[in-house]
């Protein structure tokens, strides 16, 4: 029997949340989509899930921050980016449970709470950039900020926000206990959110979690580097990436060499904080070589995607 | 070499918070000293860590409840279950990690999501009776009757609160993936809160989850049966359970055959809702035989209680 292509899927916001539909009703709904989905991949590859988290944590700490009590004072991002891998991961598990009981398939299915080390010395932890949470008046900003050393932000007009900083992924606190579900027949979901940041103390190498957000696409790239996948996949709202994106000389890009998309990227085709860290991240799992292979595709086409036949697909030598 | 014994231990509220001590921050400093002792214990036993979730799922509770918008609506409890495995299950997972690294002596940990199953038909479903969140006024508790209907029931003189059910655990969906990362080596944190409750449906079988809360010793009680534990340990603030507690004539409670703590249990010497529910589950355990021991003790105690040196020991034939 050909050993399964391991295959690690990171699922966009939209892949978890229909606009506006944010009960957790509706939230269940579709990731019971994404659940057959992946029920079905199964069958022909070795799958981990990593996913997004941003409208689900913002909602944690709107609630949290605007029900802090001193009986129950609010969590902070890092435990809030925790309780979101708590909550998305169940969703998850169910759904992917409920789509191969219905298939008569059982097969392992395991959520796993994800710390990711980020380096201390990180330039991202001096220019905070991410907003997260709710918004608030200038009086309430300034008041944040000299309380609680938030960096804040007005945001375009609707109101001030904290902006965290978004370090890059080093490592996987768990990747081994992730390599060992997967080794036997485990669907896994880990780095949720992009994952728990936490950094190393300097002697002691204790780790210490941090208010921070780590891009789930990178986030998902690494593990795919450390569990030795043979495909990445970034799924999101569109088929493909394009040159020109939404102008009339719109260009979907099919099949790219790593210096292709390198090209592309360094031209600034690509939206930052949308095409733009996808395209960075399937490039740089393709550049890690060896027939490793970075794909950009929305989930009706994952299918077709993994056989080559639809996305953008960057492939190293 | 003597294979190590595999424990399951159940810890109780008070290893997770120092009264009144509700921050994130106090929480971990309390975790951390859990953290020691587990890594510690871990040289000599296959370990399983299951935990309560009762003050941080009412804390997440209140905050959902209190801040809920049409925007961001307030998550059921069953997802707030799951919220908190994702919460406690970082500063668990952490704690464990440093004090192995302090210790110099990785080893894997993991956090696992756990789904827990109960049955449509039990009778708790009819008799709610667990409070849960916050305190409402009669006015509020009367609206959220009619909008949730929800059960609420007066408590102490502190205003109303709602009372879910607290229905037995019938199986752990998650059993097979906790077990492949014990019999791996792997320190494992499983069906925190009690699990997250989910039923079945009647013809497709499908999982779904269900406002309630299963009680922690029970859940983990059933975790020692399915992962084939040697020890089942209840841990919580004393270090034996008592006859005649707080009185004159209490007496502790050392080793004891299964048919002597089930008489103990008929003279309802144990408090519902506190050291009942500890006893049943020990007990249950040690009935199931092959020389199973179930044992309460505190965490002071721990290390003593596991050499069958100190704690309530009931032991089967």
């Amino acid at each position: 029997m050909k050993k399964k292509s391991r295959v690690v899927i990171a699922l966009g916001g939209n892949a978890l949340q229909k606009q506006g539909e944010v009960t957790a009703e509706a939230q269940q709904k579709v990731a019971e989509k994404v659940g057959r989905l992946i029920a079905k991949l199964s069958a022909d590859y070795e799958i981990i899930v990593a996913h997004g988290n941003g409208p689900q944590v913002g909602n944690i700490l709107i609630h949290e921050e605007s029900a802090s009590t001193k009986q129950a004072p609010a969590m902070p991002l890092v435990t809030a980016v925790a309780m979101s891998q708590g909550q998305i991961g169940y969703w998850l598990t169910q759904a992917i449970d409920n789509a191969l009981i219905a298939q008569g398939k059982r097969k392992p299915v395991a959520s796993i709470i994800t710390q990711v080390i980020v380096d201390r010395k990180d330039p991202a932890f001096k220019h905070p950039s991410k907003p997260i949470g709710q918004f608030y008046d200038s009086k309430e900003a300034i008041k944040l900020i000299k309380a609680r050393g938030w960096t804040m932000k007005e945001d375009s007009g609707r109101g001030f926000r904290r902006v965290v900083p978004s370090p890059q992924p080093l490592d996987i606190v768990e990747k081994h206990e992730i390599m060992t579900l997967v080794e036997t027949g485990t669907i896994v979901i880990a780095v949720g959110g992009g994952g728990i940041p936490v950094i190393q103390t300097k002697v002691l190498k204790q780790l210490k979690g941090i208010d921070a957000v780590i891009d789930k696409d990178f986030a998902a790239e690494k593990l795919a580097e450390l569990v030795k996948a043979d495909i990445f996949v970034s799924v999101t709202a569109v088929p493909y990436a394009y040159l020109n994106y939404n102008t009339p000389s719109q260009l979907k890009l099919g099949r790219l060499t790593t210096k292709q998309a390198r090209e592309h990227i360094a031209m600034q085709h690509f939206g930052k904080g949308s095409m733009l860290p996808k395209m960075e991240a399937i490039t740089q799992f393709a550049a890690k070589g060896r027939g490793r292979i970075g794909i950009i595709t929305s989930p009706e086409q994952l299918e077709k995607a993994l056989k080559l036949e639809s996305g953008t697909i960057v492939q190293g030598k």
